[in-house]
């Protein structure tokens, strides 16, 4: 049985095997670029996982998990132009060192990629592959569109907040783990499933990462925690705070937007946080994703002992502190 | 048998009918914006004539005619964002109406809808057309980035040029009639034909624009006549100049490329033409492919009689004196 380390270095080696034409340089320099910032590859490693609920040869579902891979990091490459981002994994982003027009077009040639590698799949599976790999990507740019749309608005409601975190993260996980089902030749029903372990995992794990960034460990988390408060983000905590404080609390937290002292800030709306429970509200909402998920992977048709790396992997990712 | 006309006219009746999602209404918008503006559809109407070659019913190659059309519009989107181009079919271009980030995701998305189109292809054809739609898509992406650098560049080969429009222009035409043939059930040797007869096709059309850019009827020409010489364009004519001029011509050429007396410029640089015979040497190197093409064309094994409608429409598309 391979561990998850095992799964992870096997994608890293078939991300590395991938040959890209030399020419033009400028368009595939920066896919090897962005494949190689590593990352921990969840997406391939639960289509790989799932794939191997239902067939224990791995190597029939690495075309998928490499579609997955790059999908997502095309992904990465347009967003990080979207949101005027100067960094992706403590490196510099596509955009700042090729410059916009290659950081889109480059990214275009992912998507394509990621089709040609779908395209390999065996014929008896690639019609349902395809049918979820493009939900999944639309899904995906959906989420994108949503969370582009709301750093504009002021209003954006909890479920609003829910759905765009769904499409924007979940999706690609839910469609991850439904893929390495398809492609195993699972029932429709436990692809359904997975998907929805998937889906819900996501939410969660979204979540988690929104309560990290305040109530992370500060010597563990890498990034500045209270990040996302400094930043004015509207992430599920802040948005439940809007949704209950008093207008008073209302209006100290409005007067705190543009503080610059950022200690300051960090200490007065964490305060809000307390007052209102905001922390446990944010862990029950997580915990109710997790509990749909692994209620989910509980019906999926195979025997219980099988499903346990996909349980414990997920448990470790859910209940990480940074 | 279906005239040209009445397959514009399908191919729009089925581009009004696809349906997108209403919401994000910012991400779809876009789509419907790009795909109603019109255009010829000569790629779709090349690829329902290149199948209807070994089936008379096109409405088996409707949704790979789809996409292929949604697939160029999306190149647009995105070579309008590269190129800064505010106005596409006289109408303001998509980034300038939704912005960057709006044109990106759209763009995104609308490659995502070609892949949708395909999958909707029967299974006993869809690896095929996916390899034949994926490799051309590749192409097009790899033309737009040699497009790109060959605007800072001085140094730039006619091979190179001919190499920038083949992929950039003719692989995706070349694409479309072997999508076509594929969908259709034809061999693989008479696929490769029409990509044959396509690609060279295409780079032949392309040279004619070229050409017809300095020596179109200005009455029915709908640009600027000399407009790519008043912009400094590198096209095959400038190019071909450029090899074959004096030394003392070459410093005349200089000195013209920042002139902002236009007329005199258009003036001072077809007399240049005229000198090197260089209409002449381009229509020579357009009627080189377009010979390759009917040559291609004349050995797919179908009854001759059913290649007049695609000889018809290469000709008449060529032999356009605007």
């Amino acid at each position: 049985m391979q561990t998850i380390i095992e799964l992870q270095q096997l994608i890293e080696t078939e991300i590395q095997k991938v040959e890209y034409p030399a020419h033009p340089a400028k368009l595939y320099e920066p896919i090897r670029y962005i494949m190689s910032l590593g990352g921990k590859r969840i997406r391939p490693v639960l289509l790989l996982l799932s794939s191997k609920l239902f067939n224990n040869d791995v190597t029939i579902a690495i075309e998928a998990a490499l579609a997955i891979e790059i999908f997502h990091n095309f992904t990465l490459v347009h967003d990080d132009i979207m949101d005027n981002a100067p960094l992706r994994r403590g490196k510099d982003t596509v955009h700042i060192i090729w410059g916009l027009n290659n950081a889109i077009l480059s990214g275009d040639v992912m998507m394509v990629e990621a089709n040609k590698h779908l395209t390999a799949l065996d014929s008896s599976v690639l019609k349902q592959a395809l049918y979820c790999f493009n939900s999944t990507a639309q899904g995906v740019c959906e989420g994108q569109q949503l969370d582009t749309e709301f750093e504009q608005r002021t209003d954006v409601s909890i479920d609003e907040y829910i759905n765009m975190i769904r499409l924007k993260t979940a999706v690609l996980v839910g469609g991850a783990m439904k893929l390495g089902a398809i492609v195993a030749g699972a029932e429709t029903a436990d692809a359904e499933l997975l998907y929805n372990f998937g889906e819900n995992f996501g939410i969660a794990f979204q979540l988690q990462d929104d309560i990290l960034d305040v109530y992370g460990d500060p010597l563990k988390f890498g990034k500045q925690v209270g990040g996302d408060i400094i930043s004015n983000k509207q992430t599920f905590l802040l948005l439940k705070l809007k949704e209950l404080a008093t207008v008073e609390d209302l209006e100290l937290l409005e007067k705190q937007a543009n503080n610059t002292d950022y200690l300051e800030k960090v200490d007065c709306i964490t305060s809000l946080y307390s007052k209102y429970k905001i922390r446990e509200i944010a862990v029950t909402q997580m915990m109710l994703h997790q509990d749909i998920a692994f209620k989910a992977l509980a019906q999926v048709s195979v025997r219980e002992d099988k499903k346990s790396e996909i349980e414990n992997l997920a448990k470790s990712l859910i209940d990480r502190d940074h």
